[in-house]
C-alpha cells in the first residue's frame, strides 16, 4: 500500500473513532453502567475494517464517504454486539478481547447483554436515519433487511449456532467455511452492500459489491487463522483454515481470494481505488 | 365488555397468533434449533396485548387494522425476546414461563440468547417494511427509531438494569413506576404510537395515543401484582405496587389511570371504541 493510502486509511479509522465517541450515549447519564459498558466494549481499538469498507463502497459509488457516516458507525456497533455475545459464559466463554477483560468480565454478564442488545437496536436505528439524511428516505427499510439478513437466523445468529454446534468437533473445510460466511462474512458483505442499497444504486451495482465483499471477508478470516497460528499462545485445538489447508496452501488461497476480489471490482474503474487498497491490505497483512 | 367486543379481541388474538406462526422461521431449516427456540417462545399462548392495542390505534385513526400487521407482529416478537432474556440465569433466573420451561431451559443459554436476538432483529425489519406495504416508505426510519427508543438504554434495557439494581432493595413508589414505565410501559407506548408513525399521522395524533397508552400500561401492570397478590406461590419479596399501595389503594389506582386514558382518546370519537374496550378489559382483567 502507497504511503498515501495508508494515511487516508488511519485518518478514516480516526474520524469514525471520533464519530463512535460521540455517537454513544454518555457514561454520565442513566442506565450510567450500561452506557459505560457500550463505551468500553466499542471504544477500544477495533480495526474498523467494515465501517472502512463501506466509506471505500461508497466512494466506489461516486459518493463523498462523509455522507455514509451513520451506516459506518452501525455496522461497527452490530459487530462490537456480536463480540460481546460470543466471549460470554455460554458461548466462548472468553476472558480477554483486545488485551482487555471481555465486557462480562469487566461490567457482569447481564450488564454485558443488555449493552450488546442497546447497540444492536442502535445499528439499526442508524442505518435506517442514513436514508434520511441521505435524502433517500424511502431506502431505509431496505437497507434495515440487509442488516437484519447479516445479523440474523441467515447470518450472524445461524453462524454462531453451528459453530458452537461444531466446538470440539473436526469440520470440513466446507463447514469451516459456511460457519465464516454467515457468523463473520455476512455482515462485511452487508457493510460493503449498505452504501449500493442506501443510495439506491442497481442490482448489479450491489451484486459486484458483495462479489468483492465475500472472498475479501473470507480472505481476512484465512489470515488472521495465520497470524494466531504464528502465535504459540493461541489455542491450536481449533478447526481452523491454517489446519485445513496448512499455511502455504492458507497463504495462496488468501492470494486467489484477493485476485478474484479485485477482478470483480473493476467495472468501478478509478472510484474503486480504495477497495482495492484494502484487498491488497488484507493480502499483506501481518498483524 | 360487551359479548361483540370480547369476540372481536378473541379474534384479532387469533389473526395475530396466526401472522406470527407464518412468519416465524420454519423449524425444518438451518438454523433448526434457532428456530425451533424463536417459535417455542412465540407461539406460547402469550396475551397479545402489544398487537392487539397497536391494532386498536390503527382503527382509531380511521385505517385498517389489517394493514398494520407486520408491526403488530414487530412488537410482539420484541416483547418476546425481551422475556427470553429477562429469564436468564444473569437475569432473573426464572424456570418456568407461562407455565412451560423457560426458553433457556428447554433450548440452553446459547440458543436462547441467539433465538432473542434474532427476534429482536426481525422486530426491526417487520416495522420499517410495514411502512412500505403502508405505501409510506418515507416513514420507515420514524418508526424503527420509535422501536429503538423503546428498547434501548431510554427503555426496555435501562429499565431491566435499574430493576437489576434494585433486586432485594426497597424501592419508592417513584422508583417502581419509572422501572415499569422503562422495562414493559414503552414497548406497550411505542406499539400504540406505531400506526401513527407508520401512517405519518401529526405529533398531536401520537402523543394522544401516548397519553393513553402510558397509564392503561402501568395498569396492566398494577393488575397482573393484584393477580399475584392472589396467588400465595408467587414471591411475597417483590416490591410491588400492592406492596407499596396496598391492595385497595391499587385497585383505585387502577381506575383512575383508566379514566385518565379514556379521557386522553375522547378527539377520536367512535374510532377509539377499540382502545377504549381495551382500557375497560385493562380495569376488569382477573387473569
Amino acid at each position: 500500500m502507497t504511503a498515501d493510502k495508508l494515511d487516508m486509511f488511519r485518518e478514516r479509522i480516526r474520524l469514525v473513532d471520533d464519530a463512535l465517541g460521540a455517537r454513544l450515549p454518555s457514561a454520565a447519564t442513566a442506565p450510567e453502567k450500561v452506557h459505560e459498558a457500550m463505551r468500553y466494549a466499542v471504544l477500544s481499538g477495533g480495526k474498523r475494517l467494515r465501517p472502512v469498507a463501506l466509506l471505500a463502497a461508497a466512494e466506489a459509488l461516486g459518493r463523498r464517504p462523509e455522507a455514509f457516516f451513520e451506516a459506518a458507525c452501525a455496522v461497527e456497533l452490530a459487530h462490537t454486539a456480536s463480540l460481546i455475545l460470543d466471549d460470554l459464559p455460554c458461548m466462548d466463554n472468553a476472558a480477554l478481547r483486545r488485551g482487555r477483560p471481555c465486557t462480562h468480565k469487566e461490567y457482569g454478564e447481564s450488564t454485558a447483554i443488555l449493552a450488546a442488545i442497546a447497540l444492536l437496536s442502535e445499528s439499526f436505528r442508524l442505518v435506517a436515519r442514513n436514508a434520511c439524511t441521505l435524502g433517500n428516505p424511502e431506502n431505509a427499510a431496505a437497507a434495515v433487511a440487509l442488516l437484519d439478513d447479516a445479523l440474523g437466523p441467515r447470518g450472524l445468529v445461524g453462524g454462531q449456532e453451528l459453530d458452537l454446534q461444531l466446538t470440539g468437533k473436526d469440520a470440513s473445510l466446507e463447514t469451516v467455511m459456511r460457519v465464516h460466511a454467515q457468523k463473520a462474512g455476512a455482515l462485511f458483505v452487508a457493510a460493503v452492500r449498505l452504501p449500493a442499497v442506501l443510495a439506491g444504486a442497481d442490482d448489479d451495482t450491489g451484486e459486484r459489491l458483495a462479489r468483492f465483499a465475500a472472498p475479501v471477508g473470507l480472505a481476512f478470516q484465512i489470515t488472521d487463522d495465520l497470524i494466531d497460528t504464528a502465535d504459540p499462545s493461541e489455542d491450536a485445538g481449533k478447526c481452523t483454515f491454517v489446519r485445513l489447508l496448512g499455511a502455504e496452501g492458507a497463504q495462496s488461497r488468501v492470494a486467489d481470494l484477493i485476485d478474484e476480489a479485485i477482478s470483480a471490482i473493476s467495472p468501478f474503474g478509478e472510484g474503486a481505488e480504495g477497495l482495492r487498497q484494502l484487498a491488497s491490505y488484507v493480502r499483506n497483512r501481518q498483524v
